[in-house]
């Protein structure tokens, strides 16, 4: 133990330093820098130079980061903004999550046995329509900046429906994952689920109590994110001993619980800072770390093609559709079904939760790295072209 | 590993709940916070509610954080001001230094069977003599700031010192973790030491020169504290591993080395969030969780009560003599003893590593604690009760 501790430090200075080094070169070719942290990660692995292995030590720093990123993401969500977002929104949410669901379930039963399968190829087939869900907007939020048109119908739009996805898909992931042990029912699930809520929401209402008196005393201290960390973990745990769904739901949901408070800004940052100084880049590495990208399956990679392309058609057709039904412009339609197509973050998460519940084999992760990148490398140079063309006229 | 992973998130809940919450309470009591993470792992550990256990993961999580916080504690060295400090402080240092350690030593050898015992007895007895080196100000700053002194000589001295026996103590205490090895002599680890302070420079030479070249164009960019935690790692681990001495002081000397940047304000704040928010938390923790308080030893008891009062009473002798060495008034010099007193974290950190390391048995803990305690609560105390005193009459 001692002396394996001491190579910890040089796996850490290692998988910091690549991870960051080529975060900031994929920054500068327009990719998000989670990219450039995967390849660090294949880098330093058993893929290419080997020198960094997957010890249970990373894997725990890698839960903790899952953990945390999932947390500032359930932070982000505006209760405010949601309520006010209307039914609009919340049409185009739905839309927007389940095509892509539809038609990824619908490609992983045609690749895997059709559709009379045993349960647990069928949960994994569900599994596979899951993942497409979640967005991850930051790229079409800096690119709507640049063109003016992040306050515009729109823009508003795709932020309520990105943080809108993620708490649908979480809700179907909790369920899938509940539904793994093989003794249990449908029912039961449902209702382990349900339960979770009704607990996250009884706890939440007190939390938010103690620490609105809290934060009116010590806004700014560093006590806050502390015992929002205490939350998240709390949440995590319970989340998955006691009712069975997955941590990251617990964690998401404790980060959602607690956006509502006046300091979730200065929380949010905090944790953030914890997170991408040394967990989170060691998840996105370990995923490079612990997958030999050398196996090749054709069938394997005619389905991940598919996923990949259904993935960023699913959006743009769902959101795209529910923008059109509430009298958006042709533009602005567009605007949001390209928008809502990138993934990073919250995909690889969800891909990396489903290889750990032998939902998804791991085979597949090269090709979410592909949704990721494709995505995003596609989203602005779509939206910067629709900006241009003269579409205004037809609509109006 | 899957269902150990989760439980550790509720060992994380419970432990930064404790410790955040007794660290409140003791800082009410104007001790350090640090002394109410250390109770919360006893209330956690065996001792007493027995919720939480020792695992390797929580290990290595207190590792890292005790890495953090020797690395911030490095970057708080002000190298210009240490070299305008001028022969005074110089002199109040080494006084500051030598008086306790040898105070220390001395005791050692005589409850330890004398002056004439085997190596590793003698290496030992050294190592107690060390750990009352290290000061930790914070609590005389604050008072001096409060009676509006710290600008005055004595405060200068004061901030000179403790800067200064940090590193006087990392190098003896290197010196000795060296001399663990029975087969090494002392000539072999004065050069391992001497290489490691020879490879800390020339590396240091070159990354302050291309960190200044990075924080010119990024300041206060993301990647600094990210690139400097690898230079804190890599230190770390090459000091411990290459040169065979500690990893703290691997640590402390990298931060040592970026002390010097412009930005390093803004580094060491946000490593210092990062380490605060999870690391350090649980590093004093674990020493309460690793720690039964039950085991009694009349020996030991005599033993560690007379090395409260001689860490205390040496730092006090020694600095305040140099100081009056130098025509300091008997006021100023019984500020500079009396605010060197007080310790904290690097004399846990310096115990702990020498329990890891089996020159100090785990029964001395106790004890540290105890110097902690009475030298913070008693520092305030003597600096304002000397600050009423009419002394200067007897010097002016």
């Amino acid at each position: 133990m001692e002396r394996d501790f001491y190579w910890i430090l040089l796996d850490l200075a290692l998988i910091l330093f690549a991870t960051k080094s080529l975060g900031i070169l994929m920054k500068r070719l327009g990719l998000p820098q989670v990219v450039g942290a995967l390849l660090a990660g294949i880098l330093l692995g058993p893929s290419v130079l080997n020198i960094v292995g997957g010890s249970n030590t990373l894997k725990t720093f890698a839960e903790v980061g899952v953990i945390m990123i999932m947390f500032t993401a359930g932070m982000e969500t505006n209760i405010k903004q949601i309520k006010s977002a209307g039914f609009a929104s919340l049409v185009i949410t739905v839309l927007g999550v389940v095509i892509p669901m539809g038609l990824g379930f619908v490609t992983a039963c045609l690749f895997n046995g059709g559709f009379h399968v045993p349960r647990e190829q069928m949960l994994s087939n569900l599994y596979f329509g899951t993942i497409l869900t979640a967005t991850s907007v930051s790229i079409t939020v800096a690119t709507l900046k640049e063109l003016g048109k992040l306050n515009g119908k729109a823009g508003t739009a795709i932020i309520t429906a990105a943080i809108l996805d993620d708490i649908i898909g979480l809700c179907v992931l909790s369920f899938i994952i509940g539904m793994k042990n093989p003794t249990v029912n449908p029912g039961r699930t449902l209702i382990n689920t349900l339960l979770f809520f009704i607990f996250a929401i009884g706890v939440g209402l007190v939390v938010n109590f103690i620490f609105k008196h809290l934060e009116k005393r010590y806004p700014h201290n560093r006590r806050m994110p502390i015992y929002s960390l205490v939350i998240c973990f709390l949440f995590a745990f319970c989340a998955e001993v006691v009712f069975g769904i997955a941590d990251i739901t617990g964690a998401f949901i404790a980060g959602v619980v607690l956006s509502g408070m006046r300091s979730h800004k200065y929380i949010e940052h905090r944790v953030d800072i914890g997170a991408y100084l040394i967990f989170a880049p060691i998840f996105f590495a370990s995923i490079g770390i612990n997958n030999e990208f050398v196996s090749f399956d054709t069938n394997t990679f005619f389905f991940g093609l598919t996923l990949i392309v259904l993935g960023m058609v699913g959006k743009f057709i769902g959101c795209g559709a529910g923008a059109l039904m509430f009298k958006y412009d042709l533009r602005d339609a567009a605007f949001v079904g390209i928008g809502m197509m990138p993934r990073a973050e919250v995909l690889l998460i969800t891909v990396q939760k489903g290889i750990s519940n032998q939902f998804i084999d791991a085979d597949f992760m090269p090709y979410a790295l592909g949704l990721v990148i494709i995505s995003s490398l596609l989203t602005p140079i779509l939206l910067k072209v629709f900006n241009k063309k003269e579409l205004k006229p037809l609509n109006t």
